[in-house]
């Protein structure tokens, strides 16, 4: 470990920049407060920190979720939540980690009181968004309802924290919460993988690092499917032992034939196209099992007697639940997967506006889009 | 047990009576030879038996899933599936049941060697319809892609049946599969109900029979939704807590009024209606679950995006697996929940027709229609 | 409900009267502040509490596991915690509860921090007894490391309390946490019980009250053994089938005798015999379950290889988790088993030295001793 | 696929040399007549058998669980049960297997027709053994109940059969059964490994594939015990991050100072020492989950108070589970570990006897003697 005295000491600033959204779709640079953790928190000075799919959209929209008590347009909100750092000053009673550990961050912390965070399940806290005024129950989702990472300095409850390897860089430690959301949904599909045909629709960050994870936990064969054959590329290079692009042939055609008829056990539907229900349901065998981690914004058309004639189970996940975000970081500790091919831009803090325009525009392939601090 | 001498040495005649499909839609009276049972099963002497609306959809269409080998339109084939009756021949091997136990059925034999009855999920076996000719691995679901049992006689798998206790009648214990379709519903979606929600949706008889076992699980509360009030009144008399004709209110607005906006942690849904996987979804609290043991015939609009935002899980579900009839009989054993107030009309085998019609047209109100034989 | 305005303004004194313990064994009642509840937690008046096996434990030689900061024997420390009472006072931001609410509680609250709190699994949290100076981690177990309810009033988190029915005594509601633990026990074998053979060990209130859970699960038969026919009896009462008398026949023989040689599926080991372990794994078919919610307090013989020869699991239970102390109380709630029948004796706060001495020496056959506030 | 037509026409002779057991410990090398597959079933040319330390009791003292009906030392029984080999014949129904594959065997095929292969816990078959006569339930397990592998030609269950990859050798593909057993055990204790402390005690044949396969998991760190350096070199060569001479430092105390007092959340037990499940649960952290893959012959001193106290699982098992060798083999066929490693010697099949005895008194620091046909 890197934790040098140096760091132990070192003098933490009253104010930060910090990137904050006025009206929808407007990012101002300011200059605010640097907050103090509480109980179970620590204060993260932000190293790294990639740009998300749903950044875009709350930047525009707000968080896709119900706000209740928080709304990110009269907060002087700063959004961000991919993102990693060190651990700069402790909250009261905190020794899981010390000021000096590299850390990257998973999004959900659950209220702890609620029967969902009481069973473990924890990214669907019954009190998301409650972290404000009479009614703050302890719940933090930052980025979403709670400051992120488009800053210099960021609080976390411990809950949301993985130690970062010494050789692993600043910029693929970002990429452990999207390694882990794919873990996730591998686990709630079942979680024995190994010799298993899995699917994964869309290579996206989710669906790429699905690949990886697929194969790391010894999924035979790993398909993806897509549209763009660079992406498809990746795909083969993280794992994948047969991609399909689904411009070129069907989708559920292909799996047929990789599968000899058999079809898949897995899909991990990371598309978000109208279509993906009913070609996930015809690539499974009977008893088959989807995890949504993408979706369409509008209601599609579903056979939802197929699902039931072939007695399949559909998972609609939040985040990176049962602390997939750890197993995730070991596999890529253990180099199982390069997650760093989906890495293709970096700028600095200054050019988040930028950052964001390649991640959205998806300038010169961007998948990956990393503002490095400069500290 | 009365297991007497005289029901061991009862004769069994070479031929029976039984009624076969020509056509479509075509029933017919006939003679055929009495079946013998092989290794693992036995012949069951039929005693009653209920209609089902699946019944009438193979007679009509054939079953429900594709069928490899076995066509119902060209094999003097006998539907029905809801029987029950007494052991009187033994298969090599038998000595799980004697000759003259009783027995109710339920319908699906796994094959026992492919991937998903290795794992126990023998409900949605590979092999399925895989019963007939140079590719027989052994399935059977009878009166769906084998003999059935509007009949005299049927062979069964010992794995179909269960011991009838002696004070259960013949015509209740037609409907301990119905009633096991609706427990293995709820097992799916996790098993632990007692003190949780549990709406069902459908007051047909797998809805009414999920109501029976949801309350005997100890849900509180349960809540029925229906169009018809003389429906949900049978509903209020199995344990519903609650019932919602959805002509005067609103489903998902009344559970929430009941559960005082918490929302259900489990939805059964049983009506098939084209709207009802996101009325149960939105009935749902975060991280809620929907079993679908019905389904409308077309696709319908599915707003996904809600699932995967809420964190919920839909279960497509065939028959009723993990023994779920064994449980399901122990708790109607225990009379924890009146089934025989769903069974409506009796008529004998001579009338399968016009039971059958009873049952399709719902005249006087029918809900279980019940063949009954007079030996 | 009857929360009436009269109750929410109802005064809270500054002191109380408590128990405390003082050297091993020695209580003293004595004046204390009444404790102030924090986010996330209440202020109980404690309207009545049973003694529990463990409290004289507690008494004796402080709690059962390594107490890290808290020890009960240099604090004032109030032991205690089968208790029930009405809310009072609301810490900050709690609105999960009213003042006037009547509750009972359980032990756990999990720290909410560590890996088995984020698992779901509380009752197991890494940092119990952390509840202490600088390193105060959250966790709190009323009456083990926190103080418990041989007093007037006592603080609670809100994950520790369940509303009780309007019908339900008292003193019956004190019951709920044993019934809780009997019913975590059944949990954890895998929870799909009815049709299933359950045998419990020892009729204390915990075994006697997995009976009462055991049969509204559906068990059949549910079979409970004991050295004292009064026990027994109670246990007929509250739905076993068959009770057996360990002095007058051999446990495992009694069971195979009932089950036809077929073995029970579930042990629930309630008796802490020194055999129990190897008992109970005779009583079992291949692949059966034991939970073991009493032990004894020295290593014993234990036929190690029988239990990999036969596939036999065995989980040990602390407490009461994954809500079970609400799915016990809505089984109350519904009269599923009367829970009162354990109840035996009744003691004004004065006397809880009397009260535990008839616990401990099981004066006039007491099971349940309840201390019952006068207010 | 090497399925050349010349396989496809191969000969099968009427009669094959085969070792069988006469008095115990007595083995014959004789000609038996070939035997031929049922149902279901497939006729496997043994290619290579390995020796089991279980082979060595069975020749000694039967089966170490009852057999009903199947007594080897009166049935010219034929022992071994880690062979592999091609398919020489299919028996009726049979396409999942086509002759010329090259296939590895696990052992038990369930009867299909109990609970716990209706629940897919077809290793803990309640027909084990009923293979034979009047009772024949369809029950195998070739090489302890039915006849095995030190022999020219088997029979075989396809439910026991996994495919073997073209590159794996014949010598490795003979130990598919002891990774899959491995790997069951890491399965039964809940499946995600991937960064958690997994200990595997005992540098057996099941305890090294232990360390692989949880390597191959994701496990970080896997710790392995035992008392002689080469075997613990050979657990570094396949993943273990620690190695612990228990000869030279306490086991508990290792695992303690490696996990910096964490404790581990998974014990692999493969050693049958006799105070084994007392250290596992020692260097488990509060919650953790032991798997018993190996037991002591004689009773042993448990402190089950700890086991209870600690909220700790025991599972026994019985051979390779759900699917557990297809899962085995993948991660083999991915080279995600040198199972290789464990074998060091090979024998022809008259020389079985010296084989036995290489195993038995580990000459030459055997680990895995391999028998290796010449056709």
């Amino acid at each position: 470990m890197a934790n040098t005295g140096q760091t132990k000491n070192m003098a933490i600033p009253g104010k930060m920049k910090a990137w904050v959204l006025g009206n929808p779709g407007e990012l101002t640079l300011v200059e605010k407060p640097v907050p103090q953790p509480g109980q179970a928190e620590v204060l993260v000075r932000i190293d790294a920190i990639a740009v998300c799919a749903t950044d875009l959209e709350i930047i525009q929209h707000g968080p896709p979720a119900l706000i209740q008590g928080g709304d990110p347009f009269n907060k002087n909100f700063t959004p961000g939540h991919e993102y990693m750092g060190t651990v700069v000053k402790l909250g009261p009673g905190v020794d899981e980690f010390d000021v000096g550990d590299r850390v990257t961050v998973e999004i959900h912390a659950g209220c702890g009181r609620c029967e969902r965070c009481r069973e473990g399940m924890y990214t669907a806290c019954l009190n998301y968004g409650m972290n404000y005024g009479d009614r703050n129950k302890g719940h933090r989702a930052n980025g979403f309802t709670t400051d992120g990472g488009f800053a210099e300095y960021a609080v976390n409850n411990i809950n949301t924290m993985v130690h970062v390897p010494d050789d692993m860089s600043d910029e693929e430690a970002t990429l452990v919460v999207t390694a882990g959301t794919a873990m996730y949904g591998l686990d709630v599909m079942g979680g024995l993988v190994a010799g298993q045909t899995v699917v994964v629709m869309g290579p996206g960050p989710i669906g790429l690092m699905g690949v990886g994870v697929a194969k790391a936990l010894g999924a035979q064969p790993v398909i993806l499917t897509g549209t763009r054959d660079n992406r498809l590329e990746i795909g083969t290079k993280l794992g994948a032992d047969h991609v399909v692009n689904v411009r070129k042939e069907d989708a559920v055609e292909a799996v047929k034939r990789i599968t000899r008829d058999q079809g898949a056990h897995y899909v991990l539907e990371c598309s978000g196209a109208p279509n993906a229900v009913n070609e996930a349901a015809r690539m499974l065998n009977r008893g088959g099992r989807i995890c949504l981690a993408a979706f369409p914004q509008e209601p599609v058309p579903v056979d939802v007697a197929y699902l039931v004639r072939n007695n399949i189970y559909v998972f609609g996940i939040r985040g990176e639940g049962k602390s997939a975000t750890h197993r995730a970081c070991a596999f890529m500790q253990q180099k199982r997967f390069n997650a760093r091919l989906i890495h293709t831009h970096t700028f600095p803090l200054e050019d988040v506006p930028t950052a964001i325009k390649y991640a959205r525009e998806r300038i010169e392939d961007a998948i990956k889009v990393v503002v490095k601090m400069r500290h």
